[in-house]
This record gives structure tokens, sequence and C-alpha cells, in this order.
């Protein structure tokens, strides 16, 4: 059997997110069937991890398996012909039998995409998050940088199952203003949590808009108590940008 | 009666362009129904000029009659309460009654974006014009230059009534390279024929896919003959960023 990695982008906006469920339309199921249609085999995708419905993946990695003998170069452009046009396999690979795209996870990088004006905008409506009120820069950028490091982050996870280890590194982090009122957020980890980048972000936000103090982070932090840590974002603004092996 | 200058930025994709057609969803026709539903009046929305079915606009501009005595920062909240998603009023501001949004034009910017890449977008395919082969910045530039200035652009022109006056003037112009395989094409003029923007860069592309020559420009423009130029580009890369008065 090949053992193939793919590099896929996808718009979020029209799928119920990355994982196979009963009845929806996902990522992972329309990848499955364009692949299997071409090699004429049941497909699985293995993603190197779940994205929420509306979340946008720019590099998400993911294999799968096959015994078919389609070249490389012939596959992708099989697979990109089936696929709808908000789905498209950007690479695709070769790798040998033991790579796995989501137990080899080296670190993910996340972008966050914020926009921060009094009016909201028709072009990046499922794109960026509307944030109406001025947001302090430097006071997003002070909360951001206590959060680089090693920390167990149950703060900033959705429902927790009880045994589940929160201790994430995040190895990278930076605030980006760009033209057009744009705020981005940049965050490297080893892992995320679910919902981790969006109750970041969330909370980030509200540190933005004086609602809370940087310096509030590290008890946030401490209290492993998600009702302590600010909302959760919406999703539309949540880039998966890579994946690293 | 009130007269009223709004800037307008809408997602060209869901609507089959500015100017009202019996039957079909206009930019133009959703403006005057949610103006006229916050006023009470039945409101004709004369915008700077038409853009073409699946163009974005940024900074489209219009003006508009009321003798409604409504604020403008409440006839602003009122009519975007109303707006779908896809366009916004970002300003509202009150005119003199002689301000024309047609007529009183000095000057408009337009934003063509390309995205050249061997494998199609997935996130940009509403926002782009894919080209697959590998483009020439340089001669894409030359050609560019040699547009710049007074002339007649008949050969860049759509369906041509006999009577138009084709010379328009193109102030500025400038071409980008931008991050993640984007390329954009900025034209300022004090006017654009039907498809002159699409046209222009339609051949700028096969200038830069080394189909023509860059010094082939000067003979096009003097032959004003549509077929001497290069294709049509589609319409989803075109942004209409500014209207100057």
């Amino acid at each position: 059997m090949r053992n193939l990695k793919i590099i896929v982008e996808y718009d979020g906006s029209g799928y119920h997110g990355w994982q196979r469920q009963e009845g929806l339309t996902t990522v992972q199921q329309i990848l499955e069937e364009s692949i299997g249609r071409i090699t004429r085999e049941k497909i699985t995708v293995v993603g190197s991890g779940r994205t929420d419905a509306g979340v946008h993946a720019l590099n998400q990695s993911a294999h799968f398996k096959t015994s078919s003998c389609i070249g490389a170069r012939n596959l992708l452009l099989g697979i990109n012909s089936l696929l709808p046009h908000g789905v498209v396999v950007k690479e695709l690979k070769e790798m040998d039998g033991l790579f796995h795209a989501r137990f080899d996870v080296k670190s993910k990088v996340y972008m966050y995409q914020i926009f921060n004006s009094p009016v909201r905008s028709a072009l990046y409506r499922n794109y960026a998050w509307h944030v109406r009120a001025p947001l302090d820069f430097c006071n997003m950028e002070k909360g951001l940088c206590l959060l680089k490091g090693i920390h167990d982050f149950s703060s900033f996870c959705g429902k927790k199952e009880d045994d589940l280890n929160c201790i994430r590194t995040i190895k990278e982090s930076r605030l980006e203003k760009a033209e057009g009122d744009f705020i981005r957020i940049f965050l490297e980890a080893d892992g995320f949590l679910r919902y981790m980048v969006r109750s970041i972000v969330g909370t980030l936000v509200e540190i933005g808009g004086r609602k809370r103090n940087p310096d509030d982070l590290p008890d946030i932090l401490a209290a492993k108590d998600r009702s302590r840590a600010g909302i959760t974002a919406p999703p539309q603004g949540v880039f998966l940008m890579e994946v690293k092996y």
C-alpha cells in the first residue's frame, strides 16, 4: 500500500468542519469521496486534526493509503478535478508507510483575523471577526506574550474530558496590524485543545477592549477553569496556516 | 430634498452587477429597497458607474435624494441593518444639492487581482483570476507603463456604440507582487470604458505569458479594434477601490 500525504486548502464557509459527520457535508468526507472515485477504493483520509465548522485552512495536512498505481501528479489533478471549488489539494507526496498525519505533528500554526472597524465588512464577512470597538493593540500584545511557553491551557479548552492533559507549549506568537483595519494573531503550538485558538482570541479581544487587564492572564491560566477566560471568538476568523512535522 | 452621498462596499459574487435589471438581484436594487424601507419613499440610487456581475467594490460611490429627516448616523445604521451581509454602506454624508455621483467623478481606481500558481485557490476562487502559467512580471510592467497617459482605448472596449468617445487618460498604474502568489494591477483613470480593466488585464496576462510582446501595445492602441487586444479577464478579480471627486 502507498502512503500519501496531502496538503489541503479549504474555505470553511461551506462546510461543517473537517471531521466526517452523518448527514453533514464535511471536508474529510468530500476528500474521501473524490479520492475514492479516482482510485476506485474506499478511502480513509486522516487529517492532522479537526477544524470547526466555518474554520478555514490554507495548509491542512492529511494522509491516506491506496493501492492505486496512478502517478502522484495525475492523482493530484484527478482529485482536484472532482473536488468542489471550496476545497483543493495543493500538494500530494509519497511518504514511507510509517508517516501519520496526526501522530507525527511537531507543531501547528494558526492565524486569527479580526476586522476592527465601526462598520462591518461585506467582502470579509466569512473571513474575519468583526469587532466594532477600538482595540488596544499594545495590551493585546502584552497578553499574547504572557501565554507563550508551557502552560496548562484548561482555561482555554472547550468541553473537557476529565483525564485530558491540557499542557501545551506555545512556541511562537505574534500580533500584526494589517492594512484595512485588520488585526492578525499568529499562534504556533505543539498542539491545540478544542476551541483553544478561539478562546485565546476572545480573551485577547476583551483585553484589547479594556474589559480585562493583560496581567490577569497568569491567574486565568492558574485557575484551570474555562469560565475564567473570555468568550469564544467566532470560527470564521480562524485559518490553519501550517502543520509542521 | 437632502442629497446624500454614500460609500458602498460589496461582494460581487452574489449579485448581477450594480445596475438594476428586471428579475435579477443587483446592488443598486438592494440599496434602493433598503434605503426606501427606512425613509418610506421610492428611492433612486445613482452610482458613480456600473460594475459587471461578479465584480467587487471596496468603495463604490453613489448619491440619493430624500426628504426624510432621519439623521445621517441613524440612517446609516438603519440601512445597514436591512442590507444583506454582502453589501454595506461605509459612509453616508450630506452634500449640496448639486453633487452628482456620476457626473462629478474626477477619476476612479481599480485593482485587479491575479492568483498565479499551478494549483487553483479554494479561498480566493471568487476574488482573483487563477492563471496557471508563470507570468513574466517585468514584461507586464513594461506593457502597463505603455498604457499610461491619454489614448483612444477603442481596442480595450466591449460592445462599442458608434459615436462613443473612447479617449481616456490613465493617470496612474502599478503592478504589485503580493505574498501568496498574488499579482495586483492598479489602474487610475478619469473614466473607464465597458470591460476596459478586464481587457487590459487579459492583454497584460498574455504579455506576461510571452504570447505577446509589450512593445505591441502602441499598435494595439492605434488599431482601435477590440479584436487586436487580448482576452477579457474574468470579473471576479476586479475591485473598484476608490472614486475621486
